[in-house]
């Protein structure tokens, strides 16, 4: 274990940048934050992680397999310095990206268009990985995957299930050539209890808070769909509506033998 | 319109205290924020709405139908004080709750269990506007209905249905006495998609993020249902829980003819 004294430390300057996510993209690397976190990923991902950094008064679990993993203890102010929660709880990690370099066979697919408010995008990161998705891509306009308060609120979810930056017309096209039918949840969709899905896999797009997905990306889709509401909300929740059409697929996906 | 500019106005210290939890339930009164929301009171719900006060520069829709309301002018001292958000937009209602004396009829309801997350709470009730249901009920462990950040994620769906809190015992008595078969949501429930509903009307219960509904509680439901998940991530958001639920109760509900 290291001891880390100086702001003006390199490592530490180093680790402070990861907060932007300019940063995170040119190094392929982010901060994980609080002992849940870190265990998810020590536990299930364990290459992930290449260093763990501490609070003074941080005790590290005795049962956290960290022999191959640099660990640094910092003063509170560095902690500080790097922390991005309210009530930090001791403990970062410097964790890398799985490098985006997935190629899509068929399967079940999350496609996130322009999604806004990082905590809706880690609920969608976390719902998919509830249904067992294959992988969850996010497209230019959307926020950060690897924001500080998205990995909090997917609990873990990117450690079990890729998630992935990258231009869904090329996501799509290459869907499109395995045969997988892409599905557009949209307010002008069709009501999905009287259609059938085509077949047990599936890619489906949900986009942005106000104004849903792009129309150029729902002209994509070989369906669009929409929740019924009997109520007089407008919209749902973009997780709540992500939820409700994967559970749909899912059972779909059961009756076609998937 | 009246201006203000101390801060020692009682009237401004009365709208300031709004924004506690206890000063709100005495005064059965809380603070709405933003344009948008006001305008849904205003055009859904006219009558809630006692006051508007506008920050400087702040300019009043012209199809805002406020002859009958208090407008306010204050400083932007004033206005900052008062105002609970990041990014302030200039206008802020006072509101009347709603009373809580609704009798429970055959119906369709959400009772909220120990939910502490602001924004979580107002998805659950943007989720049950949507889907047309007949009040929304929160127990005792539940963080405040309204509270700044429950109104601003429920997106107005407080106007469109009655967001009650109550002992949640005293609800499902009064909904069994009703014959209204009682589901809760539970990570040790039955397969939802192996069961059949009760009927066309239900009580659905959902609980604390971390822990679900209290054991006690789940013992009076009539049925524990619980969300097939195929993944690796252990729960679900309880608003997206929720919506699924929902979804599959309403589904159901059809297939009796509700």
């Amino acid at each position: 274990m290291r001891r880390m004294v100086s702001l003006q430390n390199e490592k530490v300057k180093s680790w402070k940048k990861l907060q932007m996510r300019k940063w995170r993209e040119k190094e392929g690397m982010y901060l994980l934050e609080g002992p849940h976190l870190l265990q998810e990923a020590l536990f299930t991902a364990y290459d992930r992680l290449t260093a763990i950094i501490m609070d003074e008064g941080f005790h590290l679990p005795p049962d956290w397999p960290i022999e191959d993993i640099e660990v640094y203890q910092v003063t509170h102010k560095i902690f500080t310095e790097l922390s991005q929660t309210e009530t930090p709880q001791g403990v970062i990690g410097i964790c890398r990206m799985i490098p985006p370099a997935l190629s899509i066979r068929k399967g079940h697919y999350l496609l996130v268009d322009g999604v806004q408010d990082p905590g809706n995008l880690g609920t969608l990161i976390r719902t998919a990985d509830a249904f067992g998705l294959d992988a969850v891509f996010l497209g230019e306009g959307c926020v950060d995957g690897y924001n500080a308060k998205t990995l909090r609120s997917a609990q873990g979810s990117h450690f079990h299930l890729p998630v992935i930056h990258r231009d869904l017309f090329a996501v799509t096209a290459e869907m499109k050539k395995s045969g997988i039918p892409l599905y557009g949840s949209s307010l002008q969709g069709k009501d999905m209890t009287g259609i059938a899905a085509d077949g047990p896999y599936f890619g489906l797009v949900v986009g942005n808070e106000g104004n849903g997905a792009s129309p150029e990306l729902l002209a994509e889709m070989d369906k669009e769909v929409k929740i019924p509401m009997a109520g007089r909300a407008e919209s749902m929740n973009v997780a709540v509506a992500a939820g409700i059409l994967l559970y749909w697929l899912q059972t779909e996906g059961l009756a076609h033998g998937a």
